[in-house]
């Protein structure tokens, strides 16, 4: 395990006292975001779970609570030189944001292909925003060039002691609210959240059980751990911990508090967005449910426990929240496809809505082949993609189709044109 | 006005103290929902925006509060003959949710197309649903019936002095929480949750302003006030406020309190809903949003101002949410529809999508059109939908489609097939 002190760092070791001294400045800037229990979300996973919502900060994610510690320990030419972040993501909104409102030019640099999006939020909270290289890799080589040339401060997303002590507050925060957690499960990307949180809470109540969860596709601290190369890579949409390599400070932290790490491949965690918006009426991106991913993919390690989630970022793209729905509405049945051939005649079409319609089937979409070959030159085949209440619904529509004297046949659950 | 006592009531009239003796009641058995600043909402509006999330509740809206209040008041003859409710929605399931949790016998009435999901939830808390009437009228009568019947007792969503006081503790949150507030936002079916939450907040700090809304398809209160019929009918995602009459108890309430009330219509209620889960990472009901909506579609009048957001709601149709934001990006330019008509020969078709893909354009969605008389018969024509990151962002996807020499033309912005 590389020791801490191999980055050069001019903050002490993260220990609930820095941790509590970061709460303090925190006081006031951010929001005290709440931390509920979860009824539903219990029901669904047969432990006791509270939520910690860190969705509802000004960004949308806890990334704001480092970022302003971070900023707020420069020096006065420190701030006066400006900083610079390389993310396309949370990391650089908190940065953004807390920079223009402390005075400080802030400076990001993100991946050239990065969604317009993510850059005008960005330039939209006040900074700077420059789109250098094809990869995360070659922005980073071209953001401490950057830093070099321009005596910039770079504020690193984890691998920084204040940056852990800030983000450290949530478990402080946690432990407040909800003092009897036995668990608390939380995403690791760069490991900087956990690392602090685990320091905090175990601070608190020295028994309180640390897991980890990272996507399945970049398990970087668990290779780390297993001191080997992880395999990391693929296309997740837990894309807020999609990171190739833990901190250097953050492992040794990992190594010493976490008891486990959950590993999530990706129908986990849309299962998990999808139950946290329907069951808890709250808006996960992918990083952000992987602690409740984590439960639904092993729930006997977690039943009859008091579980603490940290549901870290709500930053998801509207289109992949829509899809996550109306994907987990066709595997519930209530968006079937049904094929139908019939002669090419007038009236049938009306025949067949007809007996949909009188059985409660609502018709999304109509689609016809004339050209296949497996049915006759006289003959079409049309395809209809209907909405039911459920299983049992789905079954009375075919069979009323079916009543009609044509032949249709149920295609499967499809995903509603996404 | 029709005075208070006209329908029989045994509870004493709402004041402040009988809100607190409700908070007292409701201690330790509802969620002491967060009520917090909303940062985004308020770069949106222009004013100062707080938010009470009551669909953090356990069946995702305030109407537990009223609910638990009337089951707890109820003498022990009445507790053991059971209670009755109608109602397809948020007063089902939280009458549904606390009876069975206080051992009291729930029977819920139903519309018969009730879908399917609803019954299922609250059948799940453990009450009994009988489907009844083609319409909410119908089932009313029905439910009337079995009351008198079988000796239950009818727990009304609105009319009732129990159920004012209890929905009447939201208000006394919101002050707690955020004591500057200058005005209270209050979505209004039967007119309970803004009955109670005016006495409570008023009775604690008498300046703040009182602000009803109403679907404007459904504007019984401000006819009531006008004393007029209203012409209440037609679909609107606020199906949780779309009420025919308001209370006879919460009509006076509101004529004295309440400053004003908003008509909204439904697609500012769209992007309400959209703008909670997309700036807030919350999911609100129609219902929920129609205090933003009014904000949405009348900022002037709050601007500058602390303004207090009720989000009563969350149970929305997943399918209808995921519409909702897709109809927004498309609104946004995210997602538009292209047209080309073609000779019908190979290639030609790599060549457009080749086009469309090297200008970063996503193509959702691909229909050829053989038989429209507009074109030659040697040609097709073909649509596609395609995503695209903004506005700026289209018009380099066009350009780069008209660059191959394709008459291609952007015929609309789209909702993604729904």
């Amino acid at each position: 395990m590389p020791p801490a002190d191999t980055v050069a760092d001019s903050a002490p070791a993260v220990t609930l006292a820095t941790i509590q001294d970061a709460a303090g400045l925190l006081d006031g800037v951010i929001i005290q975001t709440p931390c509920l229990p979860a009824p539903r979300l219990s029901a669904l996973t047969g432990a006791n779970v509270w939520v910690k919502y860190e969705n509802m900060q000004a960004v949308g994610s806890f990334k704001e609570r480092g970022a302003f510690i971070k900023l707020a320990s420069l020096t006065a030419a420190e701030r006066d030189g400006g900083v610079a972040a390389m993310s396309a993501g949370n990391h650089a909104q908190a940065v953004a944001y807390h920079a223009t409102r402390l005075g400080i030019r802030a400076t990001i640099v993100m991946p050239e292909r990065t969604p317009m999006v993510k850059v005008s939020a960005t330039e939209a909270h006040g900074a700077r925003v420059v789109l250098a290289g094809e990869t995360i890799a070659e922005s980073a080589i071209h953001c401490a060039e950057l830093v070099a040339r321009d005596g910039l401060t770079l504020i690193h997303p984890y691998d920084d002691n204040d940056i852990i002590r800030g983000q450290g507050t949530v478990g402080l925060e946690m432990m407040a609210a909800a003092p009897d957690l036995d668990m608390i499960v939380v995403p690791i990307g760069g490991g900087g959240l956990i690392a602090g949180t685990a320091i905090a809470a175990q601070g608190i109540k020295p028994g309180v059980r640390m897991i980890g969860v990272e996507a399945a596709l970049y398990p970087s601290a668990t290779a780390a751990l297993e001191r080997r190369d992880g395999q990391c890579g693929g296309s997740t949409i837990a894309e807020g911990i999609a990171v190739k390599t833990v901190g250097t400070r953050t492992l040794p932290i990992i190594d010493e508090r976490v008891e486990r790490i959950v590993l999530v491949d990706e129908p986990h965690l849309e299962r998990a967005v999808n139950a946290y918006i329907t069951l808890q009426k709250t808006m996960a991106e992918g990083a952000g449910a992987a602690g409740l991913a984590a439960m639904l993919a092993d729930p006997s390690f977690f039943a009859g426990q008091n579980v603490g989630l940290v549901l870290c970022g709500g930053n998801i793209d509207p289109r992949i929240l829509a899809s996550i729905m109306v994907r987990e509405l066709a595997r519930q049945g209530r968006i079937i496809s049904l094929e139908a051939n019939y002669a090419d005649e007038p009236g049938l079409l009306a025949r067949l809505t007809t007996a949909i319609g009188a059985a409660g089937g609502n018709i999304l979409d109509v689609s016809h082949n004339r050209l296949d070959l497996t049915h006759l030159a006289r003959e079409t085949s049309i395809r209809l993609v209907i909405e039911t209440r459920d299983d049992s619904h789905t079954a009375r529509v075919v069979a009323a189709v079916q009543a009609t004297g044509l032949a249709a046949r149920l295609t499967g659950h499809v995903d509603g044109g996404f």
